[in-house]
């Protein structure tokens, strides 16, 4: 099957910087980081202001693609489930899904707020929260 | 900077085959359709289970990339605005994001309702949705 070449859009510059310290969610602990993207995109981030909520997409570069099953958490005691049922950042194609709060748009920089992504992390996209359909 | 190489895991199997027909959005009119994954990660799907929901990734292989800012949902009349603050599938990095209901698993096959994505298209990522703290 054909390949497709990811081109990150930007990194994560955070406190976290070991996976170990990392929460496993956003509401479990995550620091407030900034999103740093190129210049290059910059025209892909106006619309984007305080106070809304977003999606983003990363790449977890530090995931192990091979993996195709995990315990839950990386507790023992739960069974062995197939990575597309759990959350785990291992997995084929590692790609990172965080909802952040935006609270500051400075130029190709943005501050967020609850983001558990370690210091580096490639940035791939970012899509706005869909309201309900009258407001799209 | 680095790119990163993403490995499709399988395929949507759907009757929708123009990307102008399409709906928008999975609640404006979206088929089921099934998902059929390479042999190779059938253990990824393991726990997945009829009746939940799920978030489905996949590789918008039709958009183009070097869109950076679009009229919402195509409307003239609506101010140009940078991809990242729409959902328009043309994007630096077209990852497709959609939440749809498993109705059945077969093996290596997933039938889901509710899905706008094409026929063809590459399948990246599923993930759980997450319910509340307590319950991961």
């Amino acid at each position: 099957m054909t390949s497709y070449a990811l081109r990150p859009v930007g990194r994560v510059q955070s406190t976290l910087t070991d996976r170990a310290d990392a929460p496993r969610q956003p509401d479990e602990g995550a620091p407030e980081a900034w999103l740093v993207f190129d210049e290059a995109v910059a025209p892909a981030l106006d619309g984007l202001t305080p106070g809304i909520d977003v999606l983003l997409f990363t790449w977890l570069d530090r995931a192990d693609r091979d993996t195709l099953a995990v315990h839950p958490r990386g507790d023992r005691s739960r069974p062995r489930t197939g990575v597309f049922a759990t959350r785990a950042p291992d997995r084929p194609n590692p790609i990172g899904l965080h909802t952040v709060h935006v609270l500051a748009v400075e130029g190709n920089r943005v501050h967020v707020r609850h983001l558990e992504a370690l210091d580096g992390t490639p940035i791939l996209d970012v899509k706005p929260l869909l309201g309900p359909a009258p407001e799209r």
